[in-house]
C-alpha cells in the first residue's frame, strides 16, 4: 500500500461519521423545518427550480464524476480517490440550509475541501481527510465572509475565496502532516495509461461544466451570459496554450498528460473573479492563455523546487492549478476595476452580480428575474 | 463463458426483434399521428419543453450511462451488461405515445425491466431478457394503475410501483429460471478492480441524477422543490451511513465496494414515495440513514441466507437495493399520512403532486405552470 | 507506434498553435467587443440563456466526452484520440462571435472537422489535423451558405450540411494522404475489450444527447418538440434494427461491437434533415430502421470493397455512419416535400424552423419565444 501509517487510526472512521450523522439528525429534528409556502413563494420557487436546477445538476456532475475521475490518476488509488471524493462532498454538503441556493453555497464550501485534498492525495486516511474537512469549512466560511461581505470584493467564480484559499490551506495541511519525511515517489504512484485515460475524461467533464460553476450565482441576464462566454473564451485559450507550452517544454514535442489535465482548466480558475464584468473579450482570452502558461511553468519548474527547498508535498500540483492562476485572476480583477474607474463607462462594476454567499441579494435578483418574462408586452 | 445454455435459443433474437420492429412500424403507420397544434398548444408545448427536457435528459443519462456502467461489475459481462441495458431500454420504451410526458411514463416502465434484470445478470440470453420485458411491462402498467388510480396511493418517486414491484418480479423470474440448479459463483463473475471502478462511476452518475428522476413528474413549484431537496438529503445520509455500516461490518475497517455501489442509492429508493410531502427534513435524513443500514445488512446477512435456504439467485442484490428500502419507504409514507391526518396542518397531503401515470393531471399542472410567470405583475 | 512518418514535421505544432492564438488575440483586441446592452436585450438574453444553455451543455458533453470516448477504440490511440478531439474542437470553435447562438454555429463547424478526422484516425499527426481544420472550416461555411441560404434547403439537424459534407471531405483527405500506400491494419489497431468498452460508453453518451443537437436551433414550441420526438423515434428504431442486422450478419448470432457503436447512431444522422417537419411518426421509425440497416451493410460489404478497389482508408467507417445515412436522409426530405406539396396540408414545410446558420431568423424566433409566456392571460 502506498498509504503511510496514518496519524488517526482508521477504525475511528465509522465512529466519527456515525457521531456526525447522529448529531446532524438531532440538529435537524430540533431546529430545521421547511418554511410555510405562500402564493408569492410558489411563483418564486417554480422559477428558481427551472432556472437553477440545470446549473446545479451540471455542477454535481462536475464534482462527483469529473473531479472524482480526475483524481484516479494514481492507479492504486483509483477507488479511494472516487470514494473519498464522494464521501467528503457528502460530508461537507450536509451542513446545509434547505434551499437550492443555500445548497449551492454549501457545495462551494465542499469544493474547497476537495481541492485541498489534492495536495495529499494517496498519502492520508479517510479519517484524516474528514478531520481536515471539519476544520477547513468553518475557516472557509469565515474567510469568505471577510473577503466578500467585509472587504466588498466581487468574486463571482470563487477565484480568491475558493481556489486560492483552498490551495494554500491544502499546502499548509500537507506541510503539517509530512513535515520531516520527504518520502520519495512510490513506484505505484506513477500513472498507468488506463488511469491516465480516466483522469483525462475527468478533465473533459470539468472543462465542459466549468461555465455552469462560474455562472450559476450571477445576476440573470447579461451578467450571466457574459460569465458563460468569458469562461468559455478563457478555457478555450487555456486548452490551446497548454498544448503549445507543454509541447515546447517536453522532449520530442510530446504532450504531457499531466499538463493537459491541469493546464486546460487553469483559465477557468483565473477567470472566475472577473467573469461577469463587461471586459473586452480579448482580456478573457489573454487571461486564459497566461494562466495556462503559468500553470505549465509551475509544474515544470516550481513544483520540483518547492519539493526540494521546502520539502512540500503537492501530489496533484494544486499550487499550479489553483494557486498561481488564482493569484493571476485576482491581479486581473484589480486591473479591471482600476481601468473601469478611470473610464467614462466607470459604472460597469456596479453591474456585477452580487458575490457568492450573499444569498439575500441573489434571491432578490431572482425575484426580479421572473418579471423579465412580462416586460415584453408592456 | 459464464452464461449457461439458455432456454430460448439465441438465434431467435433477430427474428424476435425484427418482428417487434415490423409490428411497431405497422401500428404507427395505421394509428399514430401528431395532433394538430393549436395556438394554446404551442404555448403549452414550448413551456413543457423548457421545463421538462432538462429533467428528461438527466434521466436518460442516468439509465443509459449510469445504470449501464453500474452493471459492468462482472468483468466478463461488461459489454453484455451495457448492450442489454441499452437494448432493453429501447425495446421497452418504444411502446410510446408521442409526447415528452408520456415518454417519461414509458421510461419508468422500462426501468422496472432494467431493475429486474439485476437478479439474473450474466446468466441469461438477450432473448430471455426480451421475453421477460414483454411480460413485465403489461403487468407493471396494470399494477401501477391498480395502485395509483384505484387505491389512490401517492407514489411520486415510484418507490412502490417501480422499485418494490420490479424487485419481486425479478426475483420471481430468477427463481423460475434457476429453480433447481444453485450454480456456484463462476470465478469469472468476481469483479476486477477495473470493472469495479466503472461500476462505481455508474453509481455516481445515478446518485447525481436521482433527484431529477424523483422530481420530474411533481407539481411545479414547492412540491417539486421539496422533492429535490428531500431526495438530496436522503441520498446524502445514505452515502455516509453506508461508509459507517460497511466499515463496521467488514474486516480491517475496509469499505466494500459492493456496499458503496448499492447502499449510497438506497435512500433514493426509499424517499420516492414521500419525497414531495411537506415532511420535517429530519425525516428524509432518517429515512436515508435507515435504508442504507438495512441495505448493507441485507447484503451481509439476508442474501447469503436466501441463497442457502431458498436457492434464490440475486446477482446484483436487487432485494437489498430495491426491495427492502422500497418497503421501508412505503411504511414511512403510511406513517407520514397517519401523522398528518392527526395534525392541525392535516391538509398537507393534498398538496402532493399527482402520482405518476396520471398524465392528464400532470398536464393540468403544467398548464397552470406557465401562468406562474404572469402572476407577478398583477 | 502505429502513426506513420507524417508529412508535416510535428515540432511545427506549437509554432502553428502559438501563431494562431496570437493572431486571434490581436483580432479580438482590435475588433471584438460586447454590445451595449439595452433593456430589451436584457430580457432577450435572460430567456436565451435559460432556454438555450441546457441544450448547449448537452452538446458540449456529447462532443467532448461522448465523441472523444467513441474514438478511443484503437487501444494505442486512446489518449491521442481524446486529446486531438479536444484540441480540434477548441481550435475550430475559437473563430467565434460573442453570443451563445453564434457559438453553436461555430460548434457545428467544429463537428465537421471531428467527423472527417474519423477517416484517418491513428494515422496522422496533430499538425496534419490542424491543417485539415484550417482548410475544412472555410469550405464548410461556404458550402453551408450555398446549401441553406442560396438553395433554400431546410436542414435543421445538419444531415446534408454537416454529415454528408464532412464524410466526403474526410474521405478525400484520406485518399490524398494515403494514395499509394494501402498499409495493412497494424496489430495495435485492433480494439481491446477495455478500449471497446470506453468506446461503447461514448456511443451511449452520443445517443442520449443527439436530440439536443438536432433540436437546439429549431423554432421554439411544436417544431422543437417534434424534432426531439422524431429524433428519439429514429434513434430507437436504429438501435433495435442494429441488433437485428448485426446478429444476422455475424457468425453465431454474436453482436459486433463496431456495428453497435455506429449503427445505433445512424438514425440520428438520417433524421436531421426532416426532424422538425410534421411527418407521420412512422416515417421517423422507418427512416431510423433503414439507415441502421444501410450502415451495417456498409460496414460488412462496402468498406472492404472500397478498401480493395479504391484503396480508400476509412478507419472509423465514417462513410457508413455519416455518408450513407446522410444521403438517405436527404432523399427522405425530398420525398417529404413532394408529398407535402401534393397534400391539402401543403403548408406544413413553412412551419419548419429556420435552418442552421441563419442566425438572424433564429434570434427573431427567440424574440417571439418569450412572448409565449404572456399570451396565456390575454
Amino acid at each position: 500500500m502506498a498509504v503511510p501509517p496514518s496519524t488517526y487510526p482508521c477504525h475511528l472512521l465509522p465512529l466519527f461519521l456515525a457521531f456526525f450523522q447522529g448529531a446532524l439528525l438531532l440538529f435537524f429534528a430540533l431546529f430545521v423545518t421547511y418554511d410555510k409556502p405562500s402564493a408569492e413563494d410558489t411563483i418564486l420557487v417554480a422559477n428558481q427550480v427551472y432556472s437553477t436546477f440545470p446549473f446545479f445538476q451540471d455542477i454535481q456532475v462536475m464534482l462527483m464524476v469529473g473531479l472524482g475521475l480526475l483524481l484516479t490518476f494514481l492507479p492504486r488509488y483509483g477507488f479511494s480517490a472516487l470514494t473519498h471524493n464522494f464521501l467528503l462532498l457528502n460530508f461537507s454538503m450536509q451542513w446545509i440550509h434547505l434551499d437550492l441556493h443555500k445548497l449551492l453555497i454549501s457545495e462551494f464550501a465542499a469544493v474547497t475541501v476537495l481541492i485541498s485534498m489534492g495536495a495529499i492525495l494517496g498519502r492520508v486516511s479517510p479519517c484524516q481527510l474528514l478531520v481536515m474537512a471539519t476544520r477547513e469549512i468553518p475557516i472557509y466560511l469565515t474567510s469568505e465572509w471577510v473577503i466578500v461581505t467585509c472587504l466588498g470584493v466581487l468574486d463571482v467564480g470563487g477565484t480568491i475565496t475558493i481556489h486560492v484559499f483552498s490551495c494554500y490551506f491544502g499546502l499548509g495541511v500537507s506541510k503539517a502532516l509530512f513535515r520531516a519525511t520527504q518520502k520519495p515517489l512510490h513506484p505505484k504512484e506513477t500513472p498507468t495509461p488506463s488511469s491516465d485515460l480516466m483522469s483525462l475524461v475527468g478533465t473533459l467533464i470539468l472543462w465542459v461544466f466549468w461555465p455552469s460553476f462560474v455562472a450559476v450565482l450571477c445576476q440573470p441576464g447579461d451578467a450571466q451570459h457574459r460569465a458563460i462566454l468569458n469562461t468559455l473564451l478563457a478555457m478555450s485559450a487555456s486548452a490551446i496554450t497548454t498544448v503549445v507550452a507543454s509541447s515546447l517544454l517536453e522532449r520530442d514535442d510530446k504532450l504531457s498528460l499531466g499538463h493537459l489535465q491541469n493546464g486546460s482548466l487553469a483559465g477557468g480558475v483565473a477567470i472566475g473573479v472577473v467573469a461577469d464584468m463587461a471586459l473586452p473579450p480579448v482580456a478573457a482570452l489573454a487571461l486564459g492563455s497566461l494562466s495556462a502558461m503559468v500553470c505549465i511553468l509551475g509544474f515544470r519548474f516550481l513544483t520540483p523546487l518547492l519539493g526540494r527547498k521546502l520539502r512540500l508535498l503537492d501530489q496533484c500540483g494544486i499550487h499550479n492549478l489553483h494557486g498561481l492562476p488564482g493569484i493571476q485572476g485576482a491581479a486581473a480583477s484589480v486591473l479591471a476595476v482600476l481601468v473601469a474607474s478611470k473610464d467614462t463607462s466607470g459604472s460597469q462594476p456596479s453591474q456585477l452580480s452580487p458575490a457568492r454567499g450573499n444569498a439575500s441579494e441573489v434571491l432578490e435578483g431572482l425575484q426580479r428575474g421572473p418579471t423579465l418574462f412580462t416586460l415584453v408586452q408592456q
